[in-house]
């Protein structure tokens, strides 16, 4: 039993609202339990009817006197609470609501949807919906759905958030010999979401491959650490839509989720191992690829084609999706030339010619499979007058059995005349498409996931000696008591340093003479910058002095910025001044931390200065799960990890001491969710060691 | 009658190798021709056979008694030259040669090709191939080709540089229902190339639409300046592949084709206003809308669906192609609230909602068709219970009638249920797909074309007054004389300078005294370095001095630096010292020059100093057809742009005298094609003028 129980499963199903009229809900969802050969117990609860479908109707679920596990729920949403309240009673263990007029539809419903959850949680009842089209398992079977069809058996899990997709899907994939292990549609998501479903169907012996259709993750932070989970077991990719700013707006308005941002979705993904699907297209092109291939040992592609053109695309695709053109041992080559016409190409891409037969396409495969160079192989057919689809299509299929280990994909470009042999390779479990550009794609899918896979696990998880929460609350405490929320530069710098991230030393001053003693005790020279919430542009003002290197000048400077800040801005309030030491020059980054609403602590790093936001050169990854080498791979991105690493014959940096003063930022998001926003720029980077200059932090 | 006379209709042809068996090439030519319906006169040529499927055949075509307007050649390569020089003296104008064996193969094809190519222009004969499959003109009828198959009516001229995926494309695009005006199998491009054939179909009358399948273009400067007009006229999409490095290697073994550097075909493509495809079905889908949809107005799209999913993965798409989402009027807006379901999304996308029958999406459709605000729509029907894909199909197709000028286009996201709605819609010439994304970058392809025919023409073609060609080739001279390719310092600003580029003074001194001289002139203070063309890290060796603000300093700095330079790199050649006015720091930019193989000098600017290989700010346009307008908009993709417009504050940089700079800096290396690299960089630009710094120029 899998961690749904026997959703999938269960030994008897309720259709309360079922009707005896064709056309509505309540009848296709029983007449879809009868027709899919689901083997338990139907029972249609309907007040009204004695029968419904030769099947004995109750008046509620109450009535019925075996064990109901199941209940799918077609009746207005009013009712939809108190029929949960019953099921509850009864010992229903799962509950599928189909009927809309929940959170989608505004208050109202979403009071609705709250009292439904609330019944679900305490009765312990799994809860499917509401607001959905149902559930399909092809291996049960059943179909618990009020949809025209039930899916060809396949090991393909796919669930979708939204419903009518799920329904074109499924008439789509009847027409294209497309088959699913099950189908979910999820739905508003109101208990069981997503994370359930991918969870499950990573346990599921009948699923090969998870496809979803996403239009929002709630639970950021659990989807990071149970999909991260699943993808070690089995491939999930996911189409997430609503990417776009008018995008995101229509998603709003169709479900009522507040969609997070498109970056945040892109960097969690690659975080937690799911393969990020840009098109529908794309989303089934690589279902169909995982659930028939195996996962290739490395990136050498080797490509066979009877025209030279398609050759060129399938190369041109290769070298674009960062894979390799695989490179043939001595003895293939001695061999393809021994066997091959003397006009064929013989090196990757092998072209065997417009007049080859199917033996010719047998001899080229059985050569190149046999190469240890080669990880997957693509072969091309174009229809021409001499091809032979159907001998080629079965010589393929039998070579391909002696190598199972080496994905194998066909491009069959041509029409009617090809037909027959693609749809042998189909059968075979052979992937086979009309153009080669999208076998080369699917081919990245599966060397992406393969790679994901060998990377060793990590659970650094950021754990660091010397983190002073203390330090951090008792500053928070002083910010809020001040009616603050943005914390002045000396107090930024302190939270840092508590956190262990080296800072240059920066203190208020309240008058000239506490500023000189400041300046004694850290050393010179200083700046000394106005300190004052309100102020952002303090070097306007002339609220800015910096290379002080004497007790006068600081002294001096004191009085000079208290005077022309009040001359300029008499109403500011004004805390002081801030005296830091100036750093010696290293090289300039920046770390920052921007909150996403679904994933959590979003961390970025790059380039730092005053033209960050000008040549963006930064690189983000979630704080969640957040491990050495991801904030090592993060470094890798940005154009700034030439400088760290020693450009033009500068010495490298100290990129250790980087990625640790990144990973404890990280840490310190993690440990007090209060900081909305933080930014360290720049942060000066050293041959040994570093400093964080400039420290701003805004708390909730 | 086109550009290419008689070439597509023929008033007789003659197959030379014509042959009695069937399988055969010369048999399936002269086959084709009868099948196709061919009108003219068929003149078979064997000097073994009396009589050819029912045609008499002829010893040579010198016996034939008539005039022969075409010849098609399929005999063996080495005979071919000879059988050239028999139909020039017969008077053939147009003479396509099928048969393999001439450059593709190597050194003794390459020479028979070069014999071929001589004789065709002793006769002014018009030559297709070799090693090409033939021709075909769906509207002449006429099939001089040897494929399988004749294409479906229809208004897309198909170009293929390779023979296999034009069998393949005709195959496929019979059971797609695709028509063709014409298709032509370049081949070798021996004589006639895709250049002529895009300028002959801008003109034909039967063509809407040109696509290409290139692996090269061989006369990039010729293609720049004819396909420009060409586009003008009708949209050319094109597929080249051979853009990866793996790939210009297979594509230089297939057709002995030197592939140019992929950037240089994308700007080339760009500057001419030619869509590019970026995959095999994307040609095909462009080509198709461009084949049926009228040019929309503007780039604001309306979505109309009966599903949320596919509704947001369409506005998805919408905002990543850079088309906008159309606003409707109030009045659209009350007029669907008042037409549609209370639950249905009115704004755009708009939902019908899953139970939508026929009648209402022609509600929907009618107001939105009629919004001003909206320039084209995009209508999905996922196959729910309810859809009626017939009735809806018909619906958009009378509406559309109403509203010709608005492209209209369906995707049809369902199996078998849907299939007859979308053969109604393609057969009505709509467009019809079955997931959204290809839908809107159709729509993205109409838009770009139309944005590019609407920009108005400038033919400014950088003439600009004070080019002094005289002094650019006296110092060019000096270099050759020399022994010298790259320029000295002193030298390449006196080129750039006698092109009227403003640059910082520098000059040559071989004697202290003679710097000291040399800064009197130019003024204080001046840097000083090492002349030599062997030394590329002149500061390692101690060979540059800055900052010298009397005559003394320069006086030593001149001694001091031969003294570095000697004792390191006793055997290096050294010229004296360059003595260079220092300049006040402006923006620091970039400009450059590489010149590409096919089309030419290939401008760069962007942001320079010595971060330039890191930060790779920079954009590049093709020198040759380079406008004012161009120039701009090149600056405008650099982030250096924010820079120079005024960046926090400071003032804004004189963009036009950098435009002018890099339009004098495109004229020099288009006067100049010895000039084969050409960097300036830093060029620094001031909110008055600029001042050229570093120049290198390498001449071959």
């Amino acid at each position: 039993m899998g961690l749904l129980g026997n959703f999938y499963d269960p030994s008897s199903v309720a259709v309360i609202g079922a009707s005896k009229t064709p056309g509505k809900v309540g009848h296709s969802l029983v007449k879809n339990l009868l027709n899919s050969g689901y083997p338990g117990r139907i029972y249609p609860v309907n007040p009204k009817e004695k029968e419904i479908e030769g099947l004995k109707a109750y008046p509620s679920v109450l009535d019925i006197p075996e064990k109901v596990e199941m209940a799918i729920v077609a009746i207005p949403a009013a009712g939809v609470p108190a029929v949960a309240e019953e099921c509850g009673k009864k010992g229903v263990e799962n509950l599928i609501v189909v009927s809309a007029g929940f959170k989608e539809t505004g208050k109202e419903g979403l009071d609705l949807e709250k009292r439904l959850i609330h019944t679900c949680k305490h009765y312990g009842i799994r809860l499917l919906g509401p607001n959905c089209v149902g559930m399909m398992d092809t291996h049960t079977p059943i179909n618990a759905s009020f949809t025209k069809n039930f899916p060809l058996k396949g090991d393909i899990a796919f669930l979708s958030q939204s419903g009518a997709t799920l329904i074109a899907i499924l008439d789509w994939s009847l027409s294209a010999g497309i088959g699913f292990s099950k189908m979910v549609s999820l739905g508003n998501k109101a208990l069981l979401s997503e994370i359930d479903f991918i969870a499950e169907a990573a346990e599921d012996p009948y699923t090969r491959v998870i496809a979803c259709y996403l239009e929002d993750v709630v639970d950021g932070e659990r989807f990071l650490k149970v999909v991260r989970e699943a993808t070690r077991k089995k491939p999930v990719i996911i189409l997430k839509s609503g990417t776009s700013q008018a995008g995101a707006r229509a998603a709003s308005s169709h479900t009522g989720a507040l969609a997070g941002s498109d970056l945040a979705y892109e960097i969690a993904f690659r975080q937690c191992g799911v393969i990020r699907a840009r098109t529908m297209t794309e989303l089934f092109d690589l279902a169909i690829t995982f659930s028939r291939c195996p996962l290739p040992a490395g990136k050498r592609v080797a490509i066979v084609t009877n025209a030279g053109g398609p050759g060129i695309v399938a190369t041109d695709a290769v070298e674009a999706k960062a894979l390799h053109m695989a490179r043939f041992t001595k003895e293939t080559i001695e061999e393809l030339r021994a066997g091959l016409p003397v006009e064929a190409a013989l090196y990757n891409p092998v072209d065997v010619l417009g007049d080859a037969r199917g033996s010719r396409y047998r001899l080229a495969l059985e050569k190149i499979l046999a190469d240890p160079n080669v990880d997957s192989i693509v072969f091309i057919m174009c229809a021409t007058a001499m091809a032979e689809p159907i001998e080629t299509a079965q010589a393929v299929i039998e070579l391909h059995k002696q190598y199972p280990q080496k994905p194998v994909l066909g491009v069959f470009l041509g029409g009617e005349s090809l037909a027959e042999g693609a749809r042998l390779l189909t059968e075979a479990g052979i992937p086979c498409f009309t153009f080669p550009e999208p076998a080369i794609e699917a081919l990245r899918g599966l060397s992406t996931y393969r790679e994901y896979r060998e990377m060793p696990k990590e659970d650094l998880d950021l754990n660091y000696p010397n983190l002073d929460k203390k330090t951090v609350k008792a500053i928070f405490y002083d910010v809020l008591r001040d009616k603050r929320l943005v914390l002045l530069g000396s107090e930024a710098a302190a939270v840092a340093q508590a956190y262990g991230i080296s800072v240059a030393p920066i203190y208020l001053a309240t008058s000239p003479e506490e500023a000189v003693e400041i300046a004694q005790k850290i050393g010179y020279p200083v700046v000394l910058k106005v300190a004052s919430p309100k102020i952002l542009h303090k070097t306007d003002l002339g609220g800015v002095r910096v290379g002080l290197d004497l007790p006068e000048k600081v002294h001096k400077a004191f009085i000079e910025i208290m005077e022309n800040v009040y001359r300029l801005l008499p109403q500011a309030e004004i805390y002081g001044v801030e005296v830091q030491k100036m750093m010696p020059k290293g090289i300039e980054m920046i770390i920052g931390m921007t909150r996403d609403v679904q994933f959590g602590p979003l961390i970025a790093c790059g380039l730092g200065g005053i033209y960050v936001n000008l040549i963006k050169d930064v690189s983000f990854r979630l704080a969640h799960g957040l491990t050495y080498k991801e904030i090592e791979a993060m470094l890798a991105e940005t154009k700034a990890y030439t400088l760290l690493r020693g450009y033009r014959g500068s010495p490298p940096a100290d990129i250790p001491a980087l990625i640790e003063a990144i990973g404890r930022t990280a840490r310190l998001c993690l440990d007090f969710p209060e900081i909305v926003e933080l930014d360290i720029n720049p942060v000066f980077v050293y041959p040994e060691g570093l400093s964080a200059l400039d420290i701003k932090i805004t708390i909730s």
